[in-house]
């Protein structure tokens, strides 16, 4: 089942500058090879279930292991099973409805 | 490491009425043996990582059996390694300090 | 236009309890009159948009004058013109469908 | 008081294709001279607080005109009183900590 997540991981108690941990959750999806791009408040994957899963676990074990105690993270889940579908896809669709 | 998780998740494609599916999770998170607790726009779960999220990706297999084409599920996740924290703590620790 | 919110605010930058925030939000709903519900992971409101509007935006207002230098919220809001639904009517819904 | 905002609103009861409503609320969004950025996930939006949340009450009142009988939105709402932030800044303060 593959599935596209919106990522939004915050590290709390280590006070308000957090991007050093966005960052290092970003080497880690790039490792597990999962296609993968930032935005403004979030982080977009795609790939298979398990393996996006598996590096969303990874992220909060890191980000505890860089000296987070918290973690509060806000993640959007989307699956389909009628057809195939990537981020690009999502983007062009909207894209070629508007003026 | 264990979590705190909001699950929320919504079928798209079956119409304004989603209450059977939510309450089909509800049993997949009983049969595997997770403390949850519904709320009016989602449904609280605690456990082990693994456990809470083997039971997110059933839920999101079993509304697609059940017939919802798409899936779109928002989770928010709690998790620390200073302290033990059940639900029941969270909200107690709110409600000690209200008037 | 009545709306149904979940809200989840997360003070930054003043350490790992926040549950003193949590309550002080919780006065503000109170005291603007909405029904709500404490969960573990956030607080369900449910009136009409404006009003609970201006309550999300008094409670960011209020977290930061409180010394929360950055704040992070994660809102679900959901609306209907079919059909009049309250909290206790979603959850209603849910049990009614289980076992 | 600014605020950056990343908004996912799904229209249910309209079938699984949603691209239609997600770029009425990006002409809103642009009507309104906010400042926005489509990512496959959400929009994401920045400006005055009263200014962004108009635009959005105003998405889901569209999105109910244009036939969906019931909406669930998630909103991140990201606020600070330290300094100014802005879209671009965020992603490049990750991105400046990346290898």
């Amino acid at each position: 089942m593959n599935v596209i997540v919106d990522l939004c991981l915050v590290p709390m108690g280590v006070g308000v500058s957090v991007s050093k941990y966005v960052a290092a959750c970003h080497e880690i999806l790039k490792e597990a090879g999962l296609k993968s791009q930032l935005h403004a408040y979030g982080t977009n994957i795609e790939g298979e279930w398990d393996e996006v899963m598996a590096a969303v676990k990874q992220c909060h074990e890191h980000v505890h292991e860089l000296g987070a105690p918290r973690i509060t993270t806000t993640i959007k889940l989307g699956t389909r099973n009628d057809r195939e579908q990537t981020m690009a896809d999502k983007i062009e669709s909207v894209q070629q409805k508007l003026v």
